[in-house]
């Protein structure tokens, strides 16, 4: 089982998610509303944290939950442990082991607070210290770059975010029956995104040149940009700088000159439309080569991976990172790296 | 007033923030205290988002207040702001003028949330948009790379962590004086790592080739990562990446080959012996070119830019950027960059 095959499995994994974990999801935020946390807190690390990115937006804007990001090591390095009245604490990891992960856990259920893990390893620490568990059913992920296991976070979290406006309107409403459609139509976006194979490798036959690369990405798509710079830095060693489009013109900006390779992710909702004017002007005043995941028909002129299937907004993202993961893969190949074992890094990383 | 003007006036302008700002914080503490928050939510952008990060750990650890790090599109371009039930809700903004962070105060103050404008600006909407003020009192900054507002941000973070636990505690509390004591320490601090100049500058001149670095802190020293991987971003376009350490180890650690440049600011807490030993590993084994700003004694074979004058670990990062800005400023120079106007970008960025 290669890294490209795991990255061709996602249609299958994400269906199997929903056929077995939609249900008891259903319950799990039925115990959560209950306790009626006035936020959320999220303790993650690598692509496990760009889907905490992603859970900030989707529980932000749809069940109107701030999230807090956790800093675990206020956690595992200092004293005193932040009080967490009215928090919902989730930790999300694909193997359920590191241990400043498992402490944030452990520490909110010390206090009494609800905890969620969401792993792919239902018997780890992390499951263990937690009052409820969502299993994501990729099967074993062997490859060290996270993929199968990046969007079924994402999806657990999307699964998650529909059954917290079901427990909260009842079932009877309407805007829980189109949440359950969107979910069941992500493995079919999936599988179309992944017929883009051959457009991202040729796209990433044309990158394999680069030393570094600015990858934006706004709203629901701002974790696909970190995730998608995180893919090629650990498998093709290009040194890829993700930023929100905002955040990148106070400052980073600067960095962009002719040739440049920018990357974006560009949605069709109001984060896209302010993301593509920046676009254009990198492109066109700055000289800066850019490559788009869109299905906007007015990015003219630059160059555009289009999935070819639509979905809502706040379900984008987890298609939209497969042709990433494809091109990352084939960014590695182009430049003869070993997708299978990338130089330096481990599948299981221990950090306190 | 040249951007070398400007980091070199910080022992002043701190001092003059002390002098003016402690008392009418401290009132702002007890209004802030009896309202009880459960967490705090921070909007910023820039060098601003770095304080914001310093203050995530200051008031995580010495205040046990969790902080959530705003995702300013969920209130500005998207139709339902999250709840903010619980929250202490504070923007922080050199100019006070970005629109979508005025709009998170606004939407705060609608909800009946404390807020709080930390801002150079008083006169600004974002002052106008919160119930407490406190200003930075650095006077005007003309250069476009904030260096004078950005520690003026951090004392201002630091000075309210300290009223809270005085508000707190009564004023017969022991850490009271302590923390007292500590504030009053840091202009001539500053100072003191000022007389890094010159050592900085031959640093910066051996990094003037480089065209990507590494940067690394943890815990306090996190934010000033990020600011100092900004400030060669903007000021000499240097493609510099900046992670906690431990963040680093899941993926990005496979960037590391023989030469590249890593940065890293190294405490003498928990945090730094955490870093530490990952320093001495991408020296030793995968051939990093490591520079580090620390009093530390154990950073054997390491190049150190070393500041003179010892405080509290939570106060530390207001003098720990200070060698990084010289730095900066210097492989701008030696880079021939004209250090007052970087390219592209400007002193007041609007996002919505």
């Amino acid at each position: 089982m290669s890294l490209l095959d795991e990255i061709r499995e996602q249609p299958a994994s994400a269906a199997r998610f929903l056929d077995r974990q939609l249900r008891p999801i259903d319950a799990i935020a039925a115990a959560v509303a209950s306790r009626d946390p006035s936020y959320v807190l999220i303790a993650a690390r690598g692509s496990s944290d760009h889907a905490a990115i992603y859970a900030q937006y989707v529980l932000g804007i749809r069940n109107r939950l701030p999230v807090a990001l956790a800093a675990p090591s206020t956690f595992s390095l200092f004293g005193a442990a932040p009080r967490l009245d009215g928090a919902l604490v989730v930790g999300i990891s694909q193997s359920g082991q590191s241990p400043d992960i498992v402490a944030v856990l452990a520490e909110a259920r010390r206090q009494g607070r609800p905890t969620l893990a969401i792993t792919n390893e239902p018997e780890s620490p992390l499951a263990d210290a937690a009052e409820h568990v969502i299993a994501l059913e990729t099967g074993p992920e062997l490859a060290v770059a996270a993929t199968k296991t990046y969007t079924a976070e994402l999806l657990a979290i999307a699964a998650l975010s529909a059954a917290l406006r079901s427990a909260a309107a009842g079932s009877a409403r309407e805007g829980t029956r189109e949440d359950a459609e969107g979910l069941r139509a992500v493995p079919e976006a999936i599988a179309g995104a992944l017929t883009l194979e051959s457009a991202a490798s040729d796209a990433a036959g044309r990158a394999a040149n680069a030393r570094a690369a600015v990858v934006l990405g706004r709203g629901y798509e701002y974790g696909t940009a970190r995730e998608w710079a995180l893919k090629v830095q650990e498998l093709a060693n290009v040194f890829a700088h993700s930023w929100s489009g905002a955040d990148f013109e106070h400052g980073p900006l600067a960095l962009v000159e002719p040739g440049l390779p920018v990357w974006a992710i560009v949605s069709e909702d109001a984060a896209g439309d302010a993301l593509a004017p920046l676009l254009a002007r990198v492109r066109e005043a700055l000289g800066a080569d850019v490559l788009a995941i869109s299905r906007r028909d007015d990015l003219g002129g630059i160059e555009v991976l289009r999935p070819p299937r639509s979905l809502p907004a706040w379900l984008e993202p987890i298609v939209s990172i497969v042709p990433a993961q494809l091109f990352a893969a084939h960014v590695a190949s182009a430049k003869g790296l070993d997708t299978e074992k990338p130089r330096t890094i481990s599948k299981v990383t221990l950090t306190r």
